[in-house]
């Protein structure tokens, strides 16, 4: 079974920098390349291939149904000197699904849709500009017009040039006009629990809710020799207890991970007592609740560390919610594994994928596969050949499942 | 008695900045003014003027003797945007002392030698760059080939600009040829201690020494969402342990205090466990026993914070000793206090001074007036003109304790 790697490794040579990664972002020169080579093997598949004003390729294999349709796919955008399997390996493992579905002659009640999503990392335009396209949380028209952050082009001109690049290969439609029942994704796991447990697939069961906590810290600045340790105002006290109060406070949650990774601390001079420190906090749970609680005990914490140093609090909250993924999917993916005779753990996503977009408007499902010491978005990143060969074995038959109206 | 207070206004006029500071490096044109202004002033009080090539100005007040001198005095220069007491109280105050000796018609056995160090804040070329001429520290090569911070230019040639602005005025000499066996200086505090307890004297121990500990501590840069707690070497965190433990560990010696003013944290990005974290760290103390053992201490809790976290540690150590005043020079400094009925406390000074150079030359002693709010290097630093009088009058007593052949 090497076309899943002779796939991925096609597509690792396009856009392939000169420090051995992958430099991909959605819509520049090299993701064109990219989605042209994508959309020439979906045919060879015998996929019809339509592209919507989301710049989203969705290859269609017909069922016996019209609708609804079951939904697969991932992206093959990339950060800059990004690795080759990170949304790769999600669309040709569902590609390489669909090839063994037609050698096996096999006929589904529903439609199947294959989808890349556009600039997933959002580096070119913003994060998930695709599927929040496909999903109608934003339109055709404030998408047309974003401004590239690495070329001055807008998205409705760079779409121009994609739909040139492919001209006669594709049919245009504004937006996807058919119901999507089910959204499952392969995905390597970015992250290294499987690779550390020696374990072959991840179920996902939902993707973690992230939490930004940004605090200020206003001390009294002065001389850190001719000031009394009796009469300071350190900020750089209180920010300390807290950086340690997170860990600790996320220690009393389930699979919950926090992180201090911004501290500033003004003017940063070896001999004054800073002024000011700002600090950064995430947070990241399954469990909008117990987000919500370690938040809080984080504040109190800082609060009253605070005021114990006599210095000033300021602080801004950014929420995104966690997404759970649908019971249904997820024993699908489950049973699957099981019947391959896979080991498998039930674990959270705590990178952020379009799957979390998808499951506005469906259930959705993931996939893991293990990373090399939990490596991405760097040219070291590596999921071993068998690992994505599994990977792709579970898709197929969970997606089997899904496909056949029982 | 207001011509302290005429003085310092006078000079504080020069170099006047846009932000209501004084910004007078030492040696640039603005200090050229205010050097020239003194001068002026040392020969209107009857001295003879002499300039070394450290660009001191040493004013001379003969006595019956030929040496050993007594001397006083501070310097002139500010940092940028500084106070106008800083450094000036201490060289009118001397001259004060001066004139009114040359009014009551004073003799002394010891002549007095009131000095205007050069750079002492150190921002045009060297702090101490004076004192440590005056005393040996360092030769007229190593001085003059100094190039300036503000201004691109070599200590010789702005010292020649120095010579021009004073020609005829002043007897040029190599170094002070003559022993000295006291060094007395009269400052503000700098600090808040006097003006919070309401005390008019700080009769100064010792000028504190002060270590500078650096540490690097190296982790495992990684996703701060994909990467579980237990799989972390975040270096943020025991660099937040050692922050308190700096705190916690100065409270335990006697007068000591510490600060961490710098830390930096790379990448610095909110997601993403750092890989490095840099800590600055201030321990100042009279005691260098406290300061070796309070360090050790500190770098040991670091120690135990990183091999918790499986984070590596790199160090690098700064000492400058503490330097204790003279017994004697400290009981003169004392009793004139006593005599003249003001409070005083005895305190070390937690600033650095040209008194602390001195030290390797002769017996030294410090007398401290009030800060107001202990702001200093600021245009608000600001000390009464009561306060300022009554420090010059305890001068005037130590110091004809000191002149006089008992």
């Amino acid at each position: 079974m090497n076309r899943i790697r002779e796939d991925i490794e096609a597509l690792g040579k396009i856009g392939k920098d000169n420090r051995g990664g992958n430099s991909r972002p959605a819509l520049t020169y090299q993701d064109l390349e990219a989605r042209k080579h994508v959309v020439d093997i979906m045919k060879d598949a015998g996929l019809r291939v339509l592209v919507d004003k989301g710049a989203n390729i969705i290859g269609i294999r017909e069922g016996k149904l019209k609708e609804p349709f079951v939904s697969t796919g991932s992206h093959i955008d990339t950060v800059m000197n990004g690795g080759m399997f990170d949304g790769v390996l999600g669309v040709m493992g569902g590609l390489e699904t669909i090839r063994q579905m037609n050698e096996e002659r096999i006929k589904t009640d529903f439609p199947l849709a294959l989808i890349v999503f556009t600039d997933e990392e959002g580096n070119s335009f913003m994060p998930f500009a695709g599927s929040k396209f496909f999903t109608g949380e934003i339109n055709e028209e404030e998408l047309g017009k974003l401004r590239g952050k690495y070329e001055d082009i807008s998205f409705r001109d760079t779409f121009k040039r994609f739909i040139e690049k492919v001209e006669g290969k594709v049919e245009l439609i504004d937006r996807f006009p058919f119901k999507v029942k089910t959204h499952m994704e392969l995905h390597v796991e970015q992250g290294p629990i499987l690779d550390a447990k020696k374990i072959q697939i991840g179920v996902v069961n939902g993707i973690v809710g992230v939490e930004r906590l940004w605090i200020n810290f206003l001390g009294k600045q002065s001389h850190a020799g001719s000031t009394p340790m009796n009469m300071r105002a350190d900020p750089l006290i209180p920010a300390s207890e807290t950086v340690l109060k997170v860990r600790q406070t996320v220690g009393e949650f389930n699979e919950m991970v926090g992180t201090v990774g911004f501290l500033e601390v003004s003017p940063n001079v070896v001999n004054v007592i800073s002024g000011k420190v700002r600090l950064g906090i995430d947070i990241r749970s399954l469990s909008e609740k117990d987000m919500e609680d370690a938040t809080t005990k984080i504040m109190k914490g800082a609060e009253n560390s605070s005021l114990m140093e006599g210095v000033r609090m300021e602080t801004e909250r950014l929420v995104e919610k966690p997404v759970p993924c649908s019971p249904k999917v997820i024993g699908e993916i489950k049973s699957s594994a099981e019947e391959l005779g896979y080991s498998y753990l039930i674990m959270p996503s705590r990178a952020i994928h379009d799957t979390q977009v998808m499951a506005s408007i469906t259930d959705v499902g993931m996939i893991f596969v293990p990373s090399k010491d939990g490596i991405s978005h760097a040219p070291q990143e590596w999921t071993d050949w068998e690992d994505c060969d599994r990977g792709q074995r579970v898709l197929k038959l969970a997606l089997l499942k899904e496909l056949q109206n029982k």
